[in-house]
Order: C-alpha cells, then sequence, then structure tokens
C-alpha cells in the first residue's frame, strides 16, 4: 500500500463532499460563511474523518454511510481550533501559514463562525438521521450521543488546559488535558466508523484503544513540533508554549523523554490493529505518519 | 387563569427539571460547568422552554416529554447570551443585574461555557432520543433537524447585527435581524411543543404565526426597554444602544411608532390563537406580558 497516495485519496474524497456543505449563496451573512469555508479550507489534513472512513472500510466498502459523520466531525475540530485561537483563549495569529480566522476576519465574526460549525455538525447529523431507515436508528442515536459526549470532553479539556496555563501541574494532570482535548475527537471519529460498520463488541474495544494510543501521540508530536517543529513547514511560530509557560510532555518529560514516549505510544497502537490484518495496513500506517509528521 | 400564578408554576418546573442537567461533581473542568450554571441560574425569565411546554398543553397534559426540548432550547438560549456578551461581540458588563459571564469568570471561561452549553443542549435531545419508543422517533428526528436550522438562523442573525452597528440599514435589514436573531428561537420553541403533541398541520401554521409575532414583539419591547427602561429594573445600562449607534426598531421608527408596531404585532398574535379556545389562554395572556414587560 502506497500510504501517501491513500492519504491523498481520502483528503480528495472529504473535500470533495465538503463542497457540498458550504453555502454560497448571496444573503446577509455571507462573510459568517465565508469565515467557516475559510477555516475548513484553511488546509487541515483531515486526520479525524479519515479516521471515520479508514475504520469503516476495516469492515465494509460503501464508505457513503459514512460521510455525514466523517463531515460532522471535522466541522467539531475547526470549530475548536477558531475558538481555541481567540485572544480570549490562545491568542494565536497563524494556524496552516495563514492567519487566524479572528485575524483574517473579526473576533465577532470568528467566534459566531465556530459557533456555526458546531451547530452545523450536528444539523449534518439530524439530516442524515432524517433520511435512515429505521433500522440503522439505533445505532446512529447511539453514536449521536458519543458524539455530544466527545465534544463535552473537548471542550473540558480545552478548559483546563487553558486554566493551567503558567500552573506547574502533575503528569495526571497532564495526560487529562490531553486525553479529553485530543483523544476524546480521535475516540469518537474511530468509534463512528466502527459502530457504523457494525463490527462487534471487541473489535470495537481494539479500535477504541487505538484511537486513545494515537490521540496521546498526536499530541506529544504536537507537543514536540511546538519546541523543535520547522516553523516554515509547521505554518505557526515555534517555542511559544515554553514562552507561555505552557505544560506539555516536553515540558514535563524533556525532549528526549518525550519522543521515546511517543515511540512507545505509537508501538502500542499499532499492536491493538495487528487482528485486522491487512485491512488496518492504512491505521497502522496513519500511526507511524502521526510519529513522524512535520505539520 | 392568574397569569402571574401560571407563569409562576411553569418557571418553578423548569428551574427543578434544570437542576438535574447541572453538573456538580468534583472535576478538573469544575468551574467551566460553574460558569455554565451561572448563566443557566442568572434570573431569565424561562419565556422558551415555557412556550414549549404550554404550547404543548393546548393538546395534551403529559408535559415530561416535553422537558428535554424546554431544557435544551434554554440551554441554546443562555450559550448565546453568553457569547453575544463576549468583548468580542456586544462587550456587556451587566445582565439580569449581576457581571455577564466573561466579567464573572473570564474570557476564555465564558467562550467555553457558551460552547459547552450549545452542546449540551444537543447532549439532552440525545439522551431523549435514546430513551425514545420507535414511534416516536420520526417526530423527534424532524424537531431535531428544525432545532439545528433554528440555531443557524440565530447565529446568522447575531452576525448580521453584529456587523450592521454603526451602519444606516434598511427597514428589510432590520426584519431579518429580528427574525433570525429572536424570532427563530421563539418559534422552534412553540413548533418543538406542537410536533411533540403531534397537532395537525394548520394548527401548526398558526402557533407558528403567533410564535413569529411574540418573538418580533419581544425584540421591539426589548429595543423600547433599551431606550426608556428603568436600568435598575432591567439589570442592565439603558441607552447603550444609542451610544454605540445600534439600528434597532426605536432608532428606525421613532419610540411612538415602535410601540404601535409592538401593540398591532401583539393584536396580531393573539388573533392566531384564537380557535385553540380556553386552552390557549396562557398564551394570550404571555404575548400581554411580553408587550408589557420591564425587564
Amino acid at each position: 500500500m502506497d500510504f501517501k497516495e491513500e492519504l491523498k485519496k481520502y483528503q480528495k474524497q472529504i473535500n470533495q463532499e465538503l463542497e457540498k456543505y458550504i453555502k454560497k449563496q448571496e444573503c446577509p451573512e455571507q462573510i459568517l460563511n465565508q469565515a467557516m469555508e475559510y477555516s475548513l479550507n484553511g488546509g487541515g489534513k483531515r486526520i479525524r474523518p479519515i479516521l471515520t472512513i479508514a475504520t469503516y472500510q476495516i469492515f465494509k466498502q460503501d464508505i457513503k454511510t459514512c460521510f455525514p459523520y466523517a463531515i460532522a466531525i471535522e466541522m467539531v475540530h475547526n470549530f475548536s481550533l477558531i475558538h481555541d485561537d481567540l485572544p480570549g483563549i490562545d491568542n494565536d495569529d497563524f494556524r496552516h501559514g495563514k492567519p487566524t480566522n479572528h485575524k483574517k476576519f473579526n473576533e465577532a465574526t470568528a467566534i459566531l463562525a465556530g459557533d456555526g460549525l458546531l451547530n452545523e455538525a450536528y444539523g449534518v447529523i439530524s439530516k442524515d438521521l432524517k433520511n435512515s431507515n429505521p433500522e440503522e436508528l439505533q445505532k446512529k442515536i447511539k453514536i449521536l450521543e458519543e458524539f455530544s459526549e466527545a465534544i463535552n470532553r473537548m471542550i473540558a479539556g480545552e478548559y483546563v488546559d487553558t486554566k493551567m496555563e503558567k500552573q506547574k501541574i502533575t503528569k495526571e494532570q497532564l495526560t487529562y488535558i490531553h486525553q479529553n482535548k485530543t483523544a476524546a475527537i480521535f475516540k469518537i471519529s474511530i468509534r463512528m466508523g466502527a459502530i457504523l460498520a457494525e463490527c462487534d463488541d471487541k473489535q470495537l474495544e481494539k479500535l477504541t484503544n487505538y484511537a486513545d494510543k494515537i490521540g496521546l501521540a498526536f499530541q506529544i508530536r504536537d507537543d514536540i513540533l511546538a519546541e523543535e517543529g520547522n516553523e516554515e513547514i509547521l505554518g505557526k511560530p515555534v517555542g511559544k508554549d515554553k514562552e507561555l509557560g505552557k505544560c506539555t510532555y516536553v515540558s514535563q518529560y524533556g525532549l528526549q523523554e518525550a519522543k521515546k514516549i511517543l515511540n512507545e505510544t505509537i508501538k502500542e497502537a499499532i499492536q491493538q490493529t495487528e487482528e485486522f490484518g491487512e485491512k488496518a495496513e492504512f491505521l497502522r500506517q496513519l500511526a507511524i505518519y502521526i510519529q513522524n509528521r512535520n505539520k
């Protein structure tokens, strides 16, 4: 399997699907819609929706079933980025090498664009529920409930992260932040694909563990990149976490130890996918991609 | 019917029900939960959830069916107040005579508390879907879709309101703002009660018209109070709209004409309820309450 080719194929599928949800008509709130689109098409890697689809494909091939859920989780991800970047929270000026939403538009627009994306995510799911057969509803309503709980966890994680800035925190608190802020969304992305594909409970558990591990690994890699990444490739300033006195895996464990934990976490993630054989090869490669990513 | 007694009874029911949804356990995000509670229990009049329940009661009496939807709309209302008050949007310091959320806590907490309330509203509905009989799902999924569309409208209305500040706007633009920002949420509040009670299409249309009218009237009264209300009763400064050069019914039509439009709108709202006879008496009294409210 050529991982990079596969990744590009998935990204293209998601971008094409997203296009259908972008509102282009003239209306008084046109610029608000543009602000939502600006973030949605702002150069994200689409990892979360890809996780949904790639997980589904371990079991089934009609990936259209996944699309609304893949789109919804990408909207939620972008909502969280817009709000996290706001002056009142992380006060970031750049993301993916471009001005953040409130820098490109203004603060009011960015707040409302974030709100709009969170709400629209539920709009997409509600339309899918409306168009579903009665026998599909049970699993989809289960997903809706988990989806909302995952976002709840993400918001809580972001809150604790913000509150703990410049404070000395324990390793347990750091793990709490990462598990909530990042891993909860990775987990729901994967669980949505697995539940839609109707895998059994044991398989769901393995995939959930995989999600937990790569979610944590993603955040550790983020912390490493914030310390020693290349600003140009990364598209945002490096060294800001340190400057802000932010608690990260690097500040807590040191750079070398953080890298060691990252590598171990990826190894554990890959182990969880073994029973799925060749069909989970993409997920394994994706774990390695997360381990080594430069942006 | 003693309207004030009925109103109090409804408010008490909603406050008791809301209490079940307020998270009190110790956890790292405890203060975020407190910030959400601070707004939820901040002295609101509960008009939107009361609309849901009172509309349902025209047709049926087992009001428990309505509770999750009544709670969800109150959460959405409070989410919108927290975000509208933010420095980046209206920059308000007081609401219901108390510091606004970002003044009481801080900006980051207020942004995330608003996000949390919007998300939790969907959490409440998703739990109700999970616990519903299959035959109830169709109407509830219809509600979910309309709910999300109403919030979409509210966010658009708020955006246009913010964008138009200090600009000369047409009467059509002003109506657009009010219809989206305020009336859309009144409308969904009432439609949820009506759809849950399984009224017929003609009845739904009458009630939707009533909602449109009182939603508009509520906003016109808001504009009048912002001009000539009593600061102490209102719990927030008076005259700020003028100072900010905000477009309102008062700036657009003048105080006297705005009052005339208000009275006519209320009269039209009441007309829509006539066919429901005595059972809609509370909705009629509520319209008059909206017409005359001082806070």
